[in-house]
C-alpha cells in the first residue's frame, strides 16, 4: 500500500461513493425527498464536493444511473444472436421486463425518466449517453434478423424499436398494466408481424 | 340580472379562473416554477381558496388538465367512423401527433405526466378519469374494425391500443424524434399490420 495518499484515486471513490449514495436514497425516499445534503451525509463527503462536481441534483441523478449503465457496457451491450430473431427477442424483453417490475431497479430510472421529461437539456444528454448506444446494440441485431430474411429488409428499424419498446415503457411509466413474461412475449410477435419480410 | 349573488354560481366561476390560470402559467413557467400564490394572484382568488378545494399543487394542475378533457367530453369522444378503420386511424392519429407537437396543447399534458409517473395515487385518478374513457371510446371503434373484417377478431385491444399511443407517446415524452404525418400515418400501418386478420 503506498504510504503517499493518491488523490486522484480518492477523488474516483468519493465521486462513485456520492453515486452509489444517491441511487440508495432515491430508492429509499423517491426522488423528490432527497436532498443534497442527505447525499452528501450518506456518501461521507462535503455539500461542496458535490456542487463542485456537479450543477444540480437532476446532474447527479443522471450521472448515477449512467454508471449502472457504464458497468453494463464494460460487459456487454451486444443482444445474443443464435441465429433465431424471436427467440433472441423473448429472451431480452422477458429480461427488461422482470427488471421493470423490480422496484430496486425501477425507482431510479422512474427518478431519471421524471427529469429528462421536464428538462429538453436532460433529454438530449439522455438520448446521447444512454438511449443511443444501447439502440444502436439492438439495432445490430435487428439488422441480423434483417440478413436472416426474419424482418423485413425495409424496415424502419427506429420504428421496429419503438413498437417493441415503448408499449413496455408506457405501461411501466403509467402503471397501467401488469409487466409479465406473457407480455414480453406479445410485444416481440406483434412487433415482428408488424414488420414480417414481404 | 339577479341582485342577489348567486353563490354557487361565484364558485365556479372562481374555480374555472383557477383552472385556466394554472394552465396558462404551466405554458408560460413550466410545471416546476408555478406557485399556488402565483395561481391565485392570476385567477383574482385569495390563496386559501385554492387550499380549501385542492389539497396540493398537483391536485389543481391535475384538474385543469381534466377540465379541459371534459370540455371535449360534452362535444364527442367518439371516434370517426366512415367505415374505414384505417382512414379513421390515420386522421386521429395525425390529428393526436399535431396535438403534441403544439407547444401551447403539449406543456400543460407533461407536466402532468411527470406527476403521474411519480405518484401512483395520482396515476390511478388519471387511468380512471382521463386514460379509460379515451381508451374505452378507441376501443369501441376497434371493435367496429374487428366485425367488419379489418382488425383479427381475437387481437387484445389493449395490446392494440399499446403499440398504436405507445411510440407516439414516448417519441414525445423523450423528444426522440420529429412528429409528422408520416409518423402518424406509419403507426396506423405498423398496428393494423401487426393484428391483421388470420
Amino acid at each position: 500500500m503506498p504510504k503517499t495518499p493518491d488523490s486522484s484515486r480518492r477523488s474516483e471513490h468519493s465521486r462513485q461513493a456520492i453515486l452509489a449514495a444517491t441511487r440508495a436514497l432515491i430508492s429509499e425516499v423517491g426522488y423528490e425527498k432527497v436532498a443534497i445534503e442527505a447525499i452528501a451525509a450518506r456518501a461521507g463527503v462535503g455539500k461542496q464536493t458535490i456542487y463542485r462536481w456537479w450543477p444540480s441534483k437532476g446532474a447527479v441523478i443522471f450521472d448515477s444511473i449512467l454508471a449502472l449503465s457504464e458497468d453494463a457496457d464494460g460487459r456487454d451491450l451486444a443482444l445474443p444472436d443464435t441465429g433465431d430473431l424471436e427467440a433472441d427477442l423473448k429472451r431480452v424483453m422477458r429480461a427488461t421486463v422482470a427488471e421493470f417490475a423490480d422496484p430496486d431497479f425501477e425507482k431510479p430510472i422512474r427518478a431519471l425518466t421524471a427529469e429528462v421529461i421536464n428538462d429538453a437539456g436532460l433529454a438530449a444528454q439522455y438520448r446521447d449517453k444512454l438511449a443511443r448506444p444501447v439502440d444502436e446494440a439492438k439495432k445490430a441485431r435487428l439488422r441480423g434478423g434483417q440478413r436472416a430474411g426474419q424482418l423485413a429488409a425495409d424496415a424502419d428499424l427506429d420504428l421496429v424499436l419503438e413498437v417493441l419498446y415503448a408499449p413496455l415503457f408506457q405501461r411501466w411509466l403509467q402503471r397501467s398494466g401488469p409487466l409479465t413474461p406473457e407480455y414480453a412475449d406479445a410485444l416481440v410477435e406483434a412487433a415482428l408481424r408488424a414488420f414480417r419480410p414481404g
